[in-house]
């Protein structure tokens, strides 16, 4: 060991994120963002001071609880905030183009809720303005970071375990009681136009592009007799998606019936289940199952080998890794002159795109909707 | 307690079973009528006596084995057997009308394997047959009578646990070797024309109509691109099917991927998972699991209250449970008078009139096909 390393001047700046709107969505975040090592949130803003100040004292962000983070009461000034790094951005969707560009235009880097945006091209607005800043796009899709997640992810590339994926099914669902199917921003088409679609069958798309190393489905056809509210927005609908190598998947959302979270995938060699996909049973310890090369015991009367069961904890929730992630993109490019990580807004892009597929089956009447290569 | 109860004459006489065909899954059902109670094994049929011969020594069922089962050398021996109550038929499907209906008319109970037929209408020709002579029917799907599904449709009946079911998915596969993809019964044109649709599509169709009290759906719509042999039979498929109140059903089965064995129920109020439907992963003891009224944690950093896992045990293996049941039916028609139990019949036939809808569907291109109510 080397004892002339110098003593750096000051502890490492930390990552510094800023909060855009004061949605349920971001207490959650607040949370990650408290817990995360390295990271702080340098202010919060929302469209009245006391808004802000209220969202501060309810998540722990305020001076009584011994943060610093400043408070603002409009938008743009939480975008001329200088000690900003990354903004989180919760708003509707229909705000993001206008609020994500701006953030873009002004240097920081976008931390963005799902959907992204209402289709691809809005969506392309926001990442061409990311590019043009240099600065790093991140969606927030949380189970992406959670070591289970990795895990499973070593287990689908494994060849010998799953082999090649034939057959996927995913389910997210969960049960909106009256006020959210009246009141919720997710039920409004000048909001979230894209309603259960955009909210879960986000995760949904997400999913199984993750299995199948996100190459696009050739074709995609809506489930039938999608539910819709009277403004026109989807409370639960499905598709079936086709790729050119005889691969099929199927997803079903719905804000009408009970919390499922289902990833389940079958391949040549090998199947896997979990049913908590997006938030865990638990927060520090996560499972799912795998059987591989299953086959019939003696007289058909059992499984040999039996499935195997596995368990991955954490010591940091999923959203706290997530933001811990972003914060060392963005970090190596503020403190090291690096680049931004590619991979996630391709990856936002392929779900978009699959998204925007969907829709645009479920608006023919399920007839199915080529997606270009 | 009376003590004026006549002591009878001699122990109740048994239920005897023919088995007409050593198939392979023939020995599995030997094994279970030796382990029913108040069941015997009164014949065994094959083409040769030899072959017959073989197939007792190699179950239990000869002289060596203190058995008493009697030899045919031809099917037709077996069904003049005066010994025998009921004839157990695991042939290939396409010889099931002849000799189904052939025992049906020497006033021989029936135990018949599925896919129990071609098509509907070969099916009623040979439920016609049992009708005429009164015997009883039962198609030889094991897991209807493990005391799991018992308890399941417990909970799916209980409209306050999973209250309305909206969404199913149900997966069959096992992955075949290539002796059986070039040799087996299941893959030939002139034996088994329905292939995996038939042979194990038959169950995913049959949970489903279970999970929904045998209401047929409106409309099938087979998945695209299923993946035929040279011979034009199905190795993979699946459907979608349509119910008029919007419930959906995804089905999948295959004998080109991983063994698995999925429904998964999705409904308004609750979730319920199992893994091994048809064949339990041990043979004494079967889980499954229910999420019900699930919310998510505070926060939304987990679930609450967590699902509910459910284990069944059972002392008698699902096969046997089956031969049991229907030796009851059967004594108390010959023993007691009674009329055959119509409900079998009745959910056998919704079973192939969606298997028919399906293999339409599929030999269309996969265009909607509605099925008459």
């Amino acid at each position: 060991m080397s004892s002339c390393a110098a003593a750096p001047d000051h502890p490492p700046r930390p990552v510094r994120f800023g909060i855009l709107g004061c949605a349920s969505i971001a207490r959650k975040l607040a949370r990650a963002m408290l817990l995360a090592p390295g990271v702080a949130v340098a202010a919060v803003g929302s469209r009245s001071e006391e808004k802000a100040r209220l969202f501060a004292a309810d998540t722990g962000l305020d001076a009584a609880a011994g943060a610093t983070a400043r408070l603002h009461g409009s938008y743009e000034a939480l975008l001329d905030d200088p000690d900003v790094d990354i903004v989180y951005l919760p708003l509707p969707t229909s705000l993001h183009v206008q609020w994500a560009t701006a953030a873009a235009a002004r240097g920081k880097h976008l931390l963005l809720e799902k959907p992204t945006a209402l289709c691809a091209a809005d969506l392309d607005a926001i990442l061409a303005a990311c590019d043009a800043a240099g600065v790093q796009f991140m969606d927030s899709t949380m189970w992406m970071h959670h070591p289970r997640t990795a895990k499973m992810l070593e287990i689908v590339d494994d060849k010998d375990a799953i082999g090649d994926i034939k057959v996927i099914n995913s389910v997210f669902s969960f049960r909106a009681d009256e006020d959210f199917l009246q009141n919720d921003i997710r039920v409004k088409p000048d909001l979230d136009a894209l309603g259960a679609l955009g909210d879960i069958g986000w995760y949904c798309i997400r999913a199984i592009l993750w299995a199948v190393d996100y190459e696009l489905p050739k074709t995609v056809i809506a489930l039938r007799d999608p539910v819709k509210n009277r403004a026109g927005v989807l409370l639960a609908c499905g598709a079936t998606l086709y790729w050119e190598d005889g691969k099929t998947a199927t997803f079903s959302c719905s804000f009408l019936t009970n919390l499922t979270m289902d990833i389940t995938l079958v391949g040549t060699n090998g199947t896997l289940h979990v049913t908590d996909f997006v938030i865990p049973y638990e927060e520090k310890s996560a499972e799912f199952s795998v059987a591989s090369k299953s086959n019939f015991a003696k007289l058909h009367i059992g499984w040999d080998p039996l499935p195997s069961k596995h368990v991955v904890t954490t010591d940091l929730p999923q959203e706290a890794l997530m933001v811990q992630e972003l914060a060392r993109l963005v970090k190596n490019i503020r403190d090291a002159d690096g680049k931004p990580e590619g991979k996630w807004p391709a990856i936002t892009r392929k779900t978009q795109v699959v998204l925007d597929a969907v829709k645009a089956s479920i608006d023919k009447g399920s007839e199915p909707v080529e997606i270009a290569r």
